[in-house]
């Protein structure tokens, strides 16, 4: 009988390959299969080689959805005895069911590992001047999802307390419903003056950030055509970015 | 006349010298300096040459903090036209006044890049098989400081709204305060039996996970005798440990 294999889920940080951590890079190179879908960007899912490339984002027929066929292809391939590393963009746990697939592969009695990575909700905003918290302005930082429509009344995301917090609002997967939750924050009585800043792509060769208010924003992101993925930075630090941006390298 | 050199801002991660980034990794090696202090660990302060190495923490006599020390020495360095690591534990821009020496190095027109770092207010739960997000449980995730104490009133931080957001809180430098802003929650109205999790050192040799609710975490942590640095998490994806756990390797 083979011996059963193990899972890595693994964090490929928001698309920089210098961003991978010591640990990712090892087990690119290690693994006997990547399974991945399309967030980690070009730059990092080129260099590894085409023949363990997995691109589960697309698998599912009609039968499945893609989470169940990424479900069922790990928990094969490690009852293969192979070395799986799922790759997953920015951190596995953030947006990105590595929740939901660790729950899947323990329940299958399959070992995992998860091995964290750099979130592009903190280094979306730093790539480009930005500090999610910060001393004088934001004693708190909270990470939410955009995907929800706010004027639903089933939306898990309440607003109303996300603007109470008075700390960072930092929203991915949210470019689309943009219209939507900027007006829920303004009836929630967020200043209309708040900065903020859309970072799209961060840290790749094509990063873009667009800057505007809670009341300017949309229109802003409509002129620039900012596009997913993208990061919206919603709060007082998003000033900083003018502060410091003269004397920022990196991206 | 000398040329200015260059501060780099770099997250050391949570402890792990793994989960340094490939970027952090070699910057560490070809810096001529690095400023740290006590957060990035043994493990990988302890592979840094001692002739570069300048602890930055205790440095301050009567007349500055640490913090004006760091600030003027990293401006001194660069401007002998050294390369600076300014090593942080963590992401320098989480709780980590990164984005004030981003600042302060911009206002003295040193050339500045930020290398972000693993969170351990991710990274920490992680380890302990904690997703800080999850389809079913929580649609955002706030970290926040836990240094205030709630009780006074000109406490930065809002527990009520906080509370009120229905996701997952992370507490950082939470160790201490821990019964003031667990009251501060269970007044807000949150469920008194809501999991919570305490993580020790996370992702180091001599990790420590202790686990309660809500009501008999500070109980735990008293007998556990858990001590900084460590990081509570609040909420239902806390729970999550318990089903995961047997099949969760790495730390
Ligand atoms: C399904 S979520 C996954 C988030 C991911 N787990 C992380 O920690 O970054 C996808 C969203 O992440 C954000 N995102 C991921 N990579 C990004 C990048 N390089 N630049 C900007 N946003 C990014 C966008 O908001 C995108 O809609
Ligand atoms: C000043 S804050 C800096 C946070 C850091 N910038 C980060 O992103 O992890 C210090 C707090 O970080 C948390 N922390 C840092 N490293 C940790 C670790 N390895 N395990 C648990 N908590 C850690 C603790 O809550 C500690 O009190």
């Amino acid at each position: 009988m083979t011996e059963t294999g193990k899972v890595y889920l693994v964090g490929s940080g928001p698309g920089d390959p210098d961003l991978l951590t010591v640990k990712a890079k090892r087990l690119l190179e290690e693994a006997d299969v990547v399974l991945h879908d399309k967030l980690p960007g070009p730059e990092i899912l080129g260099a590894i080689p085409e023949e363990k490339r997995e691109d589960v984002g697309k698998r599912a027929g009609g039968e499945w959805t893609p989470q169940e066929y990424t479900n069922a292809r790990m928990v094969e391939l490690a009852e293969e005895g192979k070395t799986v590393v799922r790759l997953k963009g920015g951190d596995p746990t953030v947006f990105g069911r590595g929740g939901e697939e660790l729950a899947h592969l323990a329940e299958n009695e399959i070992p995992v590992e998860i091995v964290p990575g750099i979130t592009s909700a903190i280094a979306g905003p730093q790539a480009a001047g930005i500090p999610v918290t910060h001393r004088d302005h934001a004693s708190s930082v909270s990470f939410v999802t955009g995907h929800e429509d706010p004027t639903k009344d089933e939306s898990a995301v309440d607003w109303d307390a996300l603007a109470a917090t008075g700390g960072t609002l930092v929203v991915l997967m949210g470019v689309g419903k943009l219209p939507q939750y900027t007006e829920a924050l303004r009836e929630a009585g967020m200043d209309p003056e708040t900065p903020v800043a859309l970072v799209e792509r961060a840290t790749r060769p094509d990063q873009r950030v667009a800057t505007g208010t809670l009341d300017t924003i949309v229109s802003v992101r409509d002129e620039e055509e900012i596009e997913p993925p993208a990061i919206t930075v919603i709060g007082d630090v998003a000033g900083e970015r003018e502060r410091v941006v003269e004397f920022l390298e990196g991206y």
